[in-house]
């Protein structure tokens, strides 16, 4: 591992082991249909709340993970994970299960790529063989945490996002693979005092061009250098202001689309402007990106997984909403 | 960097470069009062919310160990911070002012040990060279969020802690100095299925003998290696059932200690069974700790920071609390 720049990161040997993608009904009928391990018809998940909902999916990501490679759950030696509950408690109570060393990692909607970042260092030294990363969002624990009960049924403005139900896993190894994390940037906080909580896209556009910028300027490169360029959850308005602003840094992205615009069906599902929450960059990566890497129709793809750092709580203080950005590469290993 | 046995990693060459520790009024008038870099005579601090004042004390601790060394803001490569707040919105909001790259994380009060547990990684490997680590607690932030608003003056148990009001910096770094951060122990969650959150001690006291009894048999050690075992924030009920489920395990303390039984004068001072939150393990360490490490008062330490992994939500749902605990070791280097 090298520290290139001042906020990135080169990796040697770590590869992708397996990966899993598990969701709710609706991104079931959404755009990535073709590339989801496992999904549920009730937003429920078959359990009796919300959390314990998501609990499951998270339980079931990490599962159906092993089950594509010979491992066993004694094999994995530490688990990186987050999600957007208080506490990050779906997290911590999916590990009860499990007796396995466990990081919790917080960076809101940005937590799929952070718990790769945190999981790629302990790989790349050779420390640890392998290293689950999880993450995962649920709709009704958002809706009922972020927003308003469901019940309320109140209405919405057309920018903000719908919670992706969902999780996936990504299993980090030093076995050789045909896919390979390759890079990194670890994002900073950037808060433009942008205050709708309604439009969390834009409040997070900032930070995300700020990690794209210095992923380039630390490895110099630029747009060519990636098959593919996703951010994520920026949505229809955030990737708007996102490539206004990388316009000021004269970047151009011709290879570019946004975890948040991909996992729905815009013109036919009601999801307002596209997906968000931890688990849509994660069924994105874990689902779609890894698929294409493995069938050779990506080559190398840079994955800007974007948060909003803000609580309720500080909402109601008249706080403006911080942004964050972390970013990872893969890559497909040519033989 | 080594990984020894199943759960634990042994550090070459991780240095302490500099420390701080800042309070709120109560903590002053505690044990730990000649420890203290600074503090505050109310527990606003000066702010006009708690999560303002808890900002503001992270933001102090920051500036305060920096200005113990000759770096400035630029020379530190990556914070990594955590706090319990929903969403840890107290670390992130303070990480606005900084063009710093940031990691968040959460293992509730664990979060003091966690936080230099990732750090380490990078540091030992070399490829940075400072790390600031940062945890923070508020008590009034807490009470809001866990318990019930102040003002509304419920009876407690006489089980309950009282949240720190504090909060400690660590920087880490590959600068010689004459402390090193030498061994750690990543934990599991463990849940006996206990429900009390009145009793959080109780609740964690399972999770730390596991991780002590883990780190021993990784290292090899017994509780001679260190001149001080330090478990916390478990209190007067969590450190009694500590002590007897290692007399389940067969082992001895000699040189024991709680954090959370350290802060306060629990003698005179309004506290229940002792101190709890983020802040407490961490100006146990930032503050005590390195201070007699400092003056070679003690040699070699293990801590063992303790969280207890719920949110209010979950609570509600009648689940149990599972809890979690990092163990660190700290080595005053000898001449």
């Amino acid at each position: 591992m090298e520290k290139i720049g001042k906020a990135s990161f080169l990796y040697k040997d770590v590869y992708l082991k397996s990966s899993s993608c598990v969701t709710g009904p609706k991104e079931k009928e959404g755009n990535l249909k073709d590339y989801i391990d496992k999904s549920y018809d009730t937003l429920d998940c078959l359990e009796k709340s919300w959390e314990k909902a998501e609990i499951r999916l998270q339980d079931d990501a990490f599962n159906c993970a092993l089950n594509k490679t010979k491992l066993c759950h004694e094999d994995i030696e530490l688990v990186v994970s987050g999600d957007l509950n208080n506490q990050i408690v779906v997290s911590s109570y999916m590990m009860r299960k499990y007796q396995i060393p466990y990081i919790g990692v917080y960076g809101a909607c940005s937590t799929a790529t952070l718990s790769m970042i945190v999981a790629a260092n302990y790989i790349s030294t050779k420390v640890c063989r392998n290293i689950a990363c999880i993450t995962s969002s649920h709709y009704a624990t958002s809706e009922r945490q972020f927003r308003y009960p469901t019940e309320y049924g109140g209405q919405k403005p057309i920018s903000t996002t719908s919670t992706v139900t969902g999780s996936g896993c990504s299993i980090l190894s030093t076995d050789k693979s045909n896919i390979k994390v390759i890079r990194s940037t670890i994002g900073k906080v950037v808060d433009h005092d942008y205050q709708d909580a309604q439009d969390l896209g834009t409040a997070m556009a900032p930070a995300c061009a700020n990690t794209l910028k210095q992923h380039f300027e630390d490895f110099q490169i630029d747009a060519s250098e990636y098959d593919l360029i996703l951010t994520g959850d920026l949505s229809t308005y955030g990737s708007k202001v996102f490539l206004d602003i990388l316009k000021e840094y004269q970047i151009e992205l011709p290879k570019y689309n946004d975890c948040g615009l991909m996992v729905y069906d815009l013109k036919k599902q009601e999801v307002y402007s596209g997906g968000s929450g931890c688990g849509c960059a994660s069924i994105v990566l874990n689902g779609y990106v890894i698929k294409m890497l493995e069938e050779g129709l990506l080559n190398k793809v840079l994955l800007i997984a974007t948060g909003a750092l803000f609580s309720q709580t500080i909402i109601c203080q008249k706080e403006s909403i911080p942004g964050i950005a972390h970013a990872i590469a893969l890559e497909r290993v040519r033989e």
